[in-house]
């Protein structure tokens, strides 16, 4: 069994942000040599995300709007964990969003659909904050 | 190690289905003839998904009526993606399901608990559209 | 490959909890001895969720009433699912929680960030049921 490891950083300019991190993970796999295998894609944090699905600027917005509606950042007070900081509404639309994704490595290659690209999802950025890439397989 | 790869295709008559597919990706693991490990089933296109739950259909209605709920088909003009399409709900709809889940292989089967049924949501149907099965282990 | 395979149950006080499972799933991999692979940690039943959050009072909190928001549990006449019991708003409120989650093994240990923590989440308590922790690797 061969194993890869790396930790991809990030540090957005807004509080929520999402960035296509495809190309990094891909470059991760090619690292690995690995051709046959499951790769996990994780955010460390847990006001983040990552997660598959479409890379179009309209259907970001979408996002952003919509997890708004369903977990509003503000009022702040609205929320218990505010107690310690301002980032309840992040944990909570991270958990819409997933933490995680598993993808598929066949023949050397992430074995993806048509439009399936992976997104950094920041939900409480303005910082230093890692994903972490684990490759099995052989 | 062992490796298993199939696609699985689906052409639902309506936008949105919930299809039990449990039988046919435990067909899959018969195929591969692994006894031990991990089985990926993803769904290929963003806007479907695969999720365990309870095969019931009070429950599959309780569900599109809750994902109508919370990520309306219609006003289409809500969406700025609708600008490429009228599938902006379907995104968001699959982003509360999940794209995919992982199903640990023990003594040859699935390790499910009593009521565990792997499901592909369709939420942006009537066209053909693809799942993978994918297993590793030995 | 080794393969580890353990089931952790649970008899919650409330129909709905949250219990951190970070040392128990942790004691499962010491037992393992396995020192590179992926863990899947996975709710065996429909109205419970393992997810990866913080361990903060306030914020399971904000959790609840959030959850109760999203796909509240009474009436229990607004879901059809509840012709078979009262459960309906559990099994929506694990969708949204996730049923299960994968963790790299890196070094013998957890590859975790800063605050993960593991948890169960109940939503359908007062009963015993189970979570699996299944480990592949070497």
């Amino acid at each position: 069994m061969k194993k890869y490891r790396k930790e991809l950083w990030f540090n957005t300019p807004h509080r929520r942000d999402f960035i296509n991190i495809t190309s990094q993970v891909e470059k991760c796999l090619d690292e690995s040599d690995i051709k046959e295998g499951l790769c996990l894609v994780n955010a460390m944090h847990i006001t983040a995300s990552v997660f598959i699905n479409d890379d179009e600027p309209g259907l970001h917005h979408d996002f952003e709007v919509w997890l708004e509606k369903l977990a509003p950042e503000k009022p702040y007070s609205q929320y218990k964990h505010n107690g310690y900081g301002d980032n309840a509404d992040a944990h909570l639309k991270r958990s819409v969003m997933g933490r995680e994704v598993v993808v598929a490595v066949t023949d050397g290659k992430f074995d993806f659909g048509p439009w399936e690209q992976i997104f950094y999802g920041e939900f409480d950025g303005k910082r230093k904050k890692r994903v972490l890439v684990k490759i099995l397989g052989e």
